[in-house]
């Protein structure tokens, strides 16, 4: 973490120009929108390949604004991570990610090949002292327009219920500090709500947690990831992963079939143009942009994931995760309770 | 299993009388449809308290088709199986069980406590000789109106790869027998398709499956229980469990912020009424009633779960699939498959 880390200093924000399905055109478009917000203190750069990016920044205006960082390599959305980490050691998120360990960056943020950087950025990064596995996070939407923090959501498919502790806080450290819910609510994601349930890791996990001096509310099940009663959820990798990509699964399917029942018939077909922006709405209030960006906690450094899919506005939102965490010295903030919790 | 379970003898199916949020109102509803349908060589039975089903079924009608049971013990929805195994020995669902066992009935359909169903129905029924551990499975909507046959989906929350091996076994002879696809598509839910993912276990439930014989299209993911490339998924019944109560969130939360969406305005509320057919068809999708009916798997005799929630269309449908799985023979295809392997 760079000293500039500090609020009131100047953060320095550092994205990735390649990775993505919209890259590099929706990344300098979330730019433009990042330089011209009147946040004071702010400092843009793009990491990739200046032949590329250059002409795209003049053409938006914000060549002065935004200093490129090179990187020769570009890694694929569908290569394996093992082989871009050591093949591609010139690639943007290595690049970026190094950028961030020698403290020239702040943060950086990319829409690239998750497994890529996940292994790269914990290779290069490493982790906070006292964790010993990053993990991926994501928000859920929930009722009433809020959202659950869910993690882990595919970065470690074995855990330990030392694993399972630490990610709850590393969670409970970004629900504080990055979305400022000062107790944050936390479920274990179990298959029943009773001390009876689940498996061995999860049973002693629950007992670690209820030890641990965290807001710890008991096993959730999966129908809570949707309600009110939790703002983060934590279980492994593997269970996150299916979990998350279930609701992926239901929401097309439910608007798949939305879709084909609403033009079945002319009376269908015509109220569905009247609760057109209803029905809007509730489509975009399952992928809310304002969601985006995944933070990868447990690094000793920050590094945000953004949708491979995001658009712009998305991006930003991105952007703005990755700013908050530098502006409340979440790493301090993990470090801290770490230390507190070996004390108590 | 009776020797009537053959092809063209009479078939005997005994219901549960009590558990579930509609018993016995909705049960006798059942067996009055069922009664009356034109499929001759069904016999019924229901199980529980005399004194509370007599007055009833002689209300509907039907005092004369279906034999009552008795048993004078009523677990509760909530309470704990172990509990309920142990102290409720006359239980409708005990006596169900024993009524299977001992051939006086061909199968037996329960919308009670899941847990004390599966509990009680093993220690009674035993499994069937090759397979550990009974599996609790669920048929999930698909596009296009199909659906997957999913399991475990709780009954196991710790799994070896050969538990995932036969409770693809056992899935695979169920949607022979029951559902007549001829040879099931299986896949093994994962968190990505290449070989290199997921946990020890799954690797090597995947390369038990791939030698097995049975038709295993290799690793899926979450989003694929809703596509039409595979027609079951095997998993540990933790992450089944997550799965499907995740399945059960987010279609409750879509159709919670439809309905809020589509009464915000009188535009949206017009065009709502003109779209309730449609609406309603895709929420009925959701939650189909002909998909009622979760076999418990693997018992060395015929039992089905009904939804609690089900009513008396739902549960006809809980009985249909009971009266498919004994005309098919299902427990003796799971045994001759399991032989086949072994053999192999």
């Amino acid at each position: 973490m760079s000293s500039n880390s500090q609020e009131g200093h100047t953060i320095r924000i550092l994205v990735d120009g390649h990775g993505g399905d919209g890259a590099p055109g929706i990344v300098i478009d979330a730019l433009v929108q990042a330089v011209n917000k009147p946040d004071s203190g702010l400092v843009f750069g793009i990491v990739g390949q200046p032949d590329l990016l250059l002409p795209l920044l003049r053409d938006a205006a914000v060549a002065e604004q935004v200093e490129i960082v090179e990187a020769t390599d570009v890694i694929g959305m569908c290569e394996a991570p093992i082989v871009a980490l050591r093949r591609k050691k010139n690639s943007s998120i290595h690049v970026g990610a190094r950028a961030v360990r020698d403290g020239q960056w702040d943060a950086f943020v990319s829409a690239g090949n998750t497994g890529a950087l996940m292994a790269i950025s914990k290779l290069i990064l490493k982790t906070i002292p006292g964790i010993d596995r990053p993990a991926l996070a994501s928000m859920v939407p929930a009722v009433g327009g809020g959202s659950t923090f869910f993690l882990d959501i595919g970065a470690n498919v074995d855990c330990t219920s030392e694993h399972l502790l630490q990610f709850a806080v590393m969670g409970s450290c970004y629900m504080q500090a990055a979305e400022g819910v000062e107790s944050p609510r936390i479920g274990l994601l179990n298959i029943g709500s009773e001390d009876i349930k689940g498996t061995d890791v999860v049973k002693v996990a629950a007992t670690k947690l209820r030890e641990s001096g965290l807001n710890f509310i008991g096993n959730v099940e999966g129908t809570d990831l949707f309600g009110d009663s939790v703002d983060m959820v934590v279980c492994d990798g593997f269970v996150g992963n299916v979990s998350l990509k279930t609701m992926e699964g239901v929401a097309k399917l439910i608007l798949h079939q939305l879709k084909s029942e609403l033009t079945s018939s002319i009376v269908a077909k015509t109220g569905a143009v009247l609760a057109s922006g209803a029905l809007h709405r509730v489509k975009d209030a399952l992928h809310p942009s304002e969601h985006n960006g995944a933070p990868l906690l447990g690094l000793n450094g920050i590094v945000v994931k953004s949708h491979g899919s995001a658009d712009s506005h998305a991006y930003l939102s991105a952007i703005d995760v990755a700013v908050r965490e530098v502006r409340a010295d979440l790493i301090d903030n993990i470090v801290k309770t770490m230390n507190g919790m070996a004390e108590a």
